[in-house]
């Protein structure tokens, strides 16, 4: 029992992201909630947790701890795991992944699934990298305002071309597993990283393209039937849903723009 | 001698990859070059190789011998590695290169290090993909010339506000790891899979943005006085660069459209 609290109040996990937003930090946020492993949110915990996330990317930092800069949110530090029992950094979202993966048992059984698994997490995230393309397709640092001409092209191909392909592409590897999978995982017989990474890119794009997926959805039935409803109804994941903690989409990588969903 | 030449006419690791320009596969080749491992490369070494690359890629296709179909090339087959005794098949670049790291001797020697190794790399590989969107910001499936007044754009963004952000970047992780590194590793004190894949980065750029990174390099003294012509000398790499087999950029990921560098 005490070990237990400790764990709760003490995560030895920390989530390094900014607030506010689901982002690139939900990606983590999901694999510890279907874990059902307690972390440390900073940036959403208190008022200057964000400064944390800040000082990360201080554009003249060599590094902190024996530990390399990241390049940009989210990166995860654990605690004594690092050089020489200080505290390990790591950034970019699958390389975090891959870390917790095997340690949070969502990595599948043998080395042929783990890579499996890593390769559709690198994939749904492509997805969801497009997708923030379809705000931002010239300029990241510019305003949707200053690339909406460019961004009504890009998000015609994303939504007509693009889309198509990965929803068609999953849903293959959810018939190619559905022996095993029943269509409710991506890899093997058990939840994995993969499933819910992509359950969240699903979930964006629901959001952000709310016409174009309803006309398309009924062409993946695996994946909008049966995978998108069961990843929601997992340990854990199910009752994150239902905490109020997940933050809502709003103008982060997922945006809602009436003029680039289907007319 | 017998068990080292059939290692060299029968390789145990398979590249699929489109034939002809360096792409996506030559993070993978680059990989086995320097670790100097065989491998069978199989679009580039027959007449119909392509047609195993295409095959991958059937949009029908649930996969094969139990593994998962890939989304797009390159992707590895590793023969008796899959599920009962069957090939393996896995793909996208990051996820080849983390499988083939430690065999490969090119994952550093612990866990941190092969994390960060992991993450630079997946860095390395979005500058890649940014040079990509500089000639095809709209549409992958339309040609240059049908989005070149968006390109101009964009590359001017990648140009002046992208590039110099991923190069200070990596100025400042080998400026952290210098004591280890001496400037010509990114992790530890020795080559690595990040070291190979960013190098190539840097050669497509110079390729591409001749200009450009000409008026720039002076400022990442690290990245292309040290570490760039170190990578080149490697074992492995020299001989690999000397041999004639590396394909010459052409049109693929990276391009060189005078229009789109520095004017």
């Amino acid at each position: 029992m005490a070990a237990n609290k400790k764990a709760r109040t003490d995560p030895p996990y920390e989530l390094l992201y900014w607030p506010g937003i689901p982002g690139r930090g939900e990606f983590i946020r999901l694999a510890f909630e279907a874990a059902g492993v307690s972390y440390k949110d900073t940036a959403n915990e208190s008022e200057d947790g964000v400064k944390a996330v800040i000082s990360l990317i201080d554009s003249s930092s060599t590094g902190t701890d024996g530990n390399p800069p990241p390049f940009a949110p989210p990166a995860l530090r654990i605690p004594g795991e690092g050089p020489d029992g200080k505290p390990l950094l790591i950034y970019q979202t699958p390389s975090i992944l891959s870390y917790l993966g095997p340690k949070l048992g969502l990595a599948g059984t043998n080395e042929a699934e783990q890579q499996w698994i890593l390769s559709h997490t690198l994939t749904a995230l492509d997805l969801s990298n497009e997708a923030h393309e379809t705000h931002h397709p010239i300029a990241v640092a510019k305003t949707y305002e200053e690339q909406k001409e460019e961004s009504l092209k890009k998000a015609t191909d994303v939504r007509e071309a693009r889309i198509p392909k990965f929803l068609g592409f999953f849903e293959r590897v959810l018939k190619g597993n559905e022996e095993k999978g029943k269509g409710k995982y991506l890899v093997g017989d058990k939840l994995s990283y993969a499933d819910t990474t992509l359950w969240h890119v699903l979930s964006g794009l629901l959001f952000a393209f709310p016409k174009e997926i309803e006309a398309r959805k009924g062409g993946f039935e695996l994946l909008f039937g049966t995978f998108y409803e069961s990843v929601k109804e997992a340990s854990g994941v199910k009752e994150y849903l239902a905490s109020g903690r997940r933050k809502p989409f709003s103008m982060g990588m997922f945006r809602y723009y009436p003029e680039l969903d289907r007319q």
